[in-house]
């Protein structure tokens, strides 16, 4: 039996993406968001979604770019301070003993520590009430190498990406691989 | 050490959603999605994305509503499938013995045997080159009773939502929980 719950944000899994830019006087910052996805294959985009209000907004709307560096559970303390305090009254890096390294294709930096991370130029800004959607454009996606399979596609069972549920407000990581995308449902394709 | 992967869709981790709607004849249709996550809070939106050919493009386009049916992981053959066939040549519902259910909010069907649902009026498409970029208006949530925490909070341990990862192409879902979010970060919180 189904439950109404309203209109609201409790879908699953929802990402723990720690969103990097420079402010508005060039100091490196980073604020989680779990508000985003993958928008499109060619041009590879992502969307992120951020209040006006954050201090990471307006470094993205001066410097037209950010990355997303991908929370690792082992790193989850520190991923989730950088969604509590404001780089407003903080330096959150130093706080955390994360390191900023200056992306070398888009002018933001990322989160060295974290295993995999992605380089977006702002294609567009999409104005959804209290949030802004900015999408970005992937210059590049780079990755620890100990964490790839084939030396190409990241592992996730080696990344161990945080996964946000809403409601909840519990982070998970992933479990085991269940199946094999595009080989499961073959079972359900017609013979004839 | 870092390596470079090149512009790409390989962030993670990703959803999989069966995206429901009623194509340009009234017969109900699930595809599976990947490509999306939640994008605003007040209101509460989320997008998918979806290529202009696809069967789904146009009965979204007619209708201008969908739902998302988060996929489970018990049903992941049964999701799988869902991505591997259009809605053009066969009846996917009939195919896989799931059941399409007319949602009491918005003009879509979503998938009866899914345990979290969210019901979308369409609010306006972005143009990402090779996809379209939905972002929907969320009406309504519905999840199975038996899956919330407190009567109102999915819990991803129940629902067992399967997560894509872009790249090996493997289905997973979630593992145990990591941390509590807005508590984990405590830690690093100032005292004075």
């Amino acid at each position: 039996m189904k439950k109404s719950l309203g209109p609201n944000t409790l879908a699953q899994p929802a990402p723990v993406w720690a969103v990097g830019s420079y402010d508005e006087e060039g100091k490196p910052n980073a604020m989680i968001a779990a508000w985003g996805g993958i928008c499109g294959s060619d041009p590879a985009c992502l969307t992120v979604s951020v209040r006006p209000g954050r201090h990471t907004f307006a470094g993205i709307m001066k410097h037209r770019a950010f990355t997303v560096s991908v929370c690792p559970a082992p790193l989850a303390a520190e991923a989730d301070y950088l969604g509590m305090v404001s780089g407003k009254k903080t330096d959150k890096f130093a706080d955390t003993g994360l390191t900023p390294v200056k992306s070398d294709c888009v002018n933001a930096p990322y989160v060295d520590e974290f295993p995999l991370i992605i380089e977006c130029e702002l294609r567009e800004t999409v104005d959804l009430g209290v949030h802004v959607m900015f999408v970005g454009e992937i210059r590049d996606v780079k990755c620890d190498e100990d964490k790839l399979v084939d030396g190409k596609h990241p592992d996730p069972e080696k990344i161990l990406p945080l996964i946000f549920s809403p409601g909840t407000r519990a982070y998970h990581t992933v479990g085991q691989q269940v199946a094999k995308g595009f080989d499961a449902g073959r079972k359900y394709l017609k013979k004839d």
